[in-house]
């Protein structure tokens, strides 16, 4: 017989490291020892389970060709032995065996291993007040989870639902509540949502959508206590106001389930997750894990994150899979990619933030754009809003966000392989891109948006960001604010309603120039920022001493005037 | 006074170049001299002008804030002079001054530069045999062409066109046809559509979306012919039969306009396009040129390249625009990136694909696979067939190719942002792109097709192409073809009807291995190629001789039975 492998974790990496170690050695025994029912199901789907988006709770367990992956699958198919409703209750390192513990008989047993893979994946965070078990308070991490959710919501039990934590998956279940017509309030003690994932006026951008749903937004607001009737909850208690609701999500982030890889005495990294080396060995060398239980590298900054992705978790499975059964493959790290689409608007970043990077101690640089998916007299195109964020001192590139209805997830996706091998600023905007009509416009947005990062370095674009103009705008500071767009775009979106502002089209500014202040600090402003960095680069020509262009124009500043 | 700049060429990297200089230097006094009515016109948009998709021609000429670029505005708003209808007739060199003349009134003038820039573009290849010049044989290359063929089309004069090249703007042509019910005829004398941009099996998915629609596609078919009557054009010669038209559409390529080059004693490359250094210096340190008139460096390559678009054609522009004005801005190349899309499907393509990168020399290793673009249980997801190209010796990847309805550009963006750093299969594989279920699969498909190249190039996969599955049921060759779907399955999609195939479900396959012939070739099909391959691994581990899987499964194969 070959040797023996067992797999604590049948989600994704789990599987996944299985049916490869089963490809590259037809001999192993491997066994698969998972908690619930069910092996290796679509754990990412249940709010799109809860919206009703994907009507029968089956599709999450089948495969792309539509085969149930139950157990007899695993075996049939692929040779491979899944126990579910097993927890694994302890590793014996020296022996090399697992104690298992059926939940069903409550029977206990033990496995014994020539390698062992950890694939514990990770557990919701509870949050610390009281009120946290009343009923109808739920965390949408488990099928079952979804399915109760569901059903309460589907029978009418729940038409007021607060949600507690705006991240990826709180604004997923945003979309799910009102998809099925539920009241939805959202709390976060962060004063934006996303905190982390985007920077504030990007965020913005989401919230608005959130709010255009009547969701809604309770930003900077800390949750105090849950109360409740009769064991139900009735009641969000927040350090601003009481909110009734007949139901609560629970959303406040995530961490690793570690306890076996705790208690076995395993090494674990500065995150708090599981410390692996580069080909997924624990400090055990019999040991190997992958997934959300584990920290990586991140490829930007070098340093160890804590980032739980499916996406990754597949990646790790499959290199699990070669090293168990002889290989010496090697995972380089992330760069740390997400995405994400609520109500019609998409989310996704790669890198750093310009928060998170100027956290660590980077002198960033950055530039916000918005742009059309589709050339301009092509039908259909839709809005996408880019932000690059660049080292000031190195031109390297450091992050990437987009927002909007539009193709978010092709520009995330471009800048994260960009980032993925140390691109500068100006390889981005030198990138050869695909372009048609229908595709974009030849000049190409991700580019584009990297070139005024770098014309904003080198010191020939000045820029004033949206919220930057929106907190200048509530100051009584002195300042000259041109809007340049012609009669036609007025009447469309009207101007700034602000004395300070006054409105010269572009096609005269050149000739009054002379007629304007030299000395006061003027911003210019124009629908998207292309215009108005002209005119800001003529003023600074003609000698103006402070000149700036609202970047990305009254485009995305009048969205953020919620 | 600043430098003069004098540029010839008005439609996209002139007027790039143009409005860079002027953000750089106020004081310059540029002019373009452009030999049509219009300046930086949007040419990419020809075809959906003529479909009826952009109803007005007026909506090519306007920016995307709805100004239209005209003279005007290049002088109120960009402080540049444009020379509309204005031929640039020949360069002097040493005197440093553009003899021009202009279109309208016969007058001639000389423009003195200190720099000079030539954006001169492309044009359309003629078709070397009998009856090119009858009316109503266009090229769809410029404004009076699109108008013109469009008047005629809506007159209900052209009711039969047959368009001569299988390229991407014929492609694009042919959905602007069938937009507008013209029965059409497409005609190429290379075997497949798009030869050189996808490999034959990736070209048989556009073909068969052509076919479906109804358009005839006469391939390895050569034109002998264009004969008419009053006039005009009634018939198609080729070599294998006559085709009554209305009308001819010529697609048969492009080449680059260098003839002021080639007379004021530029130096050329070996593609016959404007040699240019990194800076875009041609051999006249005084003259730069960028666009469709030069070659470029290919940076999978390494060699000199002759690409012709839009998008590097802004690129250089904005570089141009340093260098003109004090800078020293390098351009790195590009890696030949593409994309269209007609009557539904797309093609995209990056790099090399299998058939360049073999006649080039390299040892190829390529893997084929078909996608859904979201999550198999969200709703809308959208078919996409990828390739992966790679260099067996090295790993290093070499070329991506993506067609299919769904979310293509995605894929080739990524994809090229990979080639662009050197990326190898194995990178590919790891990178760490977007996941969410509206988005894609966990299991990442872009990096999943570079992992079946690479278990191809370990020897871990062995497969057989769908052409050449096709090609060897054309023969006599004795083999044993495993369709291991389930019984579901079946019945949604027949199986292959020939003798050497039998079904046995996967689910049952492990059990009746002992009854399979060992000395056969085994060819294992199944709806995806997945499980397929996890059949192969089986048979391979259990000492069959010789197993393959059938790459991309009955999916893409049932796509291939024309």
């Amino acid at each position: 017989m070959g040797q023996k492998i067992v797999i604590i974790g049948g989600v994704a990496c789990g599987p996944k490291a299985a049916a490869r170690a089963r490809r590259r050695d037809p001999e192993a025994e491997i066994t698969i020892v998972e908690r619930s029912e069910y092996p290796s199901y679509a754990s990412c789907g249940l709010p799109y389970y809860v919206a009703g988006v994907v009507p029968e709770i089956d599709q999450l367990l089948t495969t792309s060709f539509g085969t149930v992956r139950d157990v007899p699958y695993f075996h049939d198919v692929k040779n491979i032995r899944v126990l579910t409703r097993t927890e694994a209750v302890a590793i014996d390192r020296e022996q090399k065996s697992v104690k298992i513990k059926s939940l069903e008989s409550g029977e206990e047993d033990s496995l014994p291993y020539d390698k062992l893979v950890l694939a514990t994946g990770a557990r919701p965070k509870k949050l610390p007040v009281p009120g946290i078990d009343l009923e109808n308070v739920w965390n949408l991490w488990t099928l079952p989870d979804a399915t109760l959710m569901r059903e309460v919501i589907e029978e009418g039990e729940a038409d007021r639902i607060c949600i507690i934590g705006a991240g990826l998956i709180g604004l997923e279940a945003a979309e799910a509540l009102v998809n099925q017509a539920v009241e939805t309030t959202m709390i976060d003690f962060m004063p934006q949502v996303l905190y982390g994932f985007l920077d504030p006026e990007m965020a913005e951008l989401v919230a608005n959508a959130l709010r255009s749903e009547n969701i809604v937004l309770g930003l900077g607001e800390g949750v105090k206590a849950l109360e409740g009737e009769d064991g139900k909850v009735t009641k969000v208690v927040t350090d601003k106001r009481e909110i009734e609701v007949d139901g609560v999500i629970l959303a406040v982030g995530a961490a690793p389930s570690v306890e076996l890889a705790r208690e076995c005495g395993l090494e674990f990294g500065e995150t708090g997750a599981v410390k692996v080396d580069a080909c997924l060995r624990t400090s055990d060398p019999n040991i190997l894990a992958g997934g959300d239980c584990v920290e990586n590298v991140h490829i930007v900054t070098g340093k160890k994150v804590w980032v739980p992705l499916g996406s990754t978790a597949n990646i790790h499975g499959r290199l699990i899979g070669d090293n168990l059964t002889g290989g010496e493959s090697t995972y380089p790290g992330i760069v740390g990619t997400g995405i994400m689409r609520t109500l019609g608007t998409s989310a996704g970043a790669t890198g750093l933030s310009e928060t998170v990077a100027r956290d660590m101690g980077y002198d960033t640089v950055s530039a916000v754009a918005p742009y059309n998916d589709k050339s301009h007299y092509y039908p259909g195109g839709k809005n996408v809003t880019i932000k690059v964020v660049g080292d000031r001192s190195t031109g390297k590139l450091l992050g990437v966000q987009v927002v909007g209805p539009g193709d978010v997830a092709r520009i995330v996706d471009a800048s994260a392989a960009a980032l993925r091998f140390g691109s500068t600023l100006e390889d981005l905007g030198d990138m050869d891109f695909a372009y048609a009509p229908p595709f974009g416009t030849p000049i190409e947005p991700l580019g584009n948006t990297a070139n005024i990062a770098r014309n904003k370095r080198e010191g020939l674009a000045e820029a004033i960001g949206p919220l930057e103009l929106r907190d200048l705008l509530a100051t009584s500071t002195d300042f000259l604010l041109i809007d340049v767009r012609t009669q036609g775009e007025l009447e469309v979106r009207p101007p700034i309603d602000d004395p300070r502002a006054r409105h010269i089209d572009v096609s005269v500014l050149r000739s009054q120039l002379p007629s304007l202040p030299k000395d006061k600090l003027v911003l210019v402003v124009c629908q998207l920022g292309q215009r108005a960095y002209d005119v800001q680069c003529a003023l600074k020509g003609a000698g103006f001493r402070e000149a700036k262009f609202l970047e990305a124009g009254l485009n995305v500043f009048a969205r953020m005037q919620g």
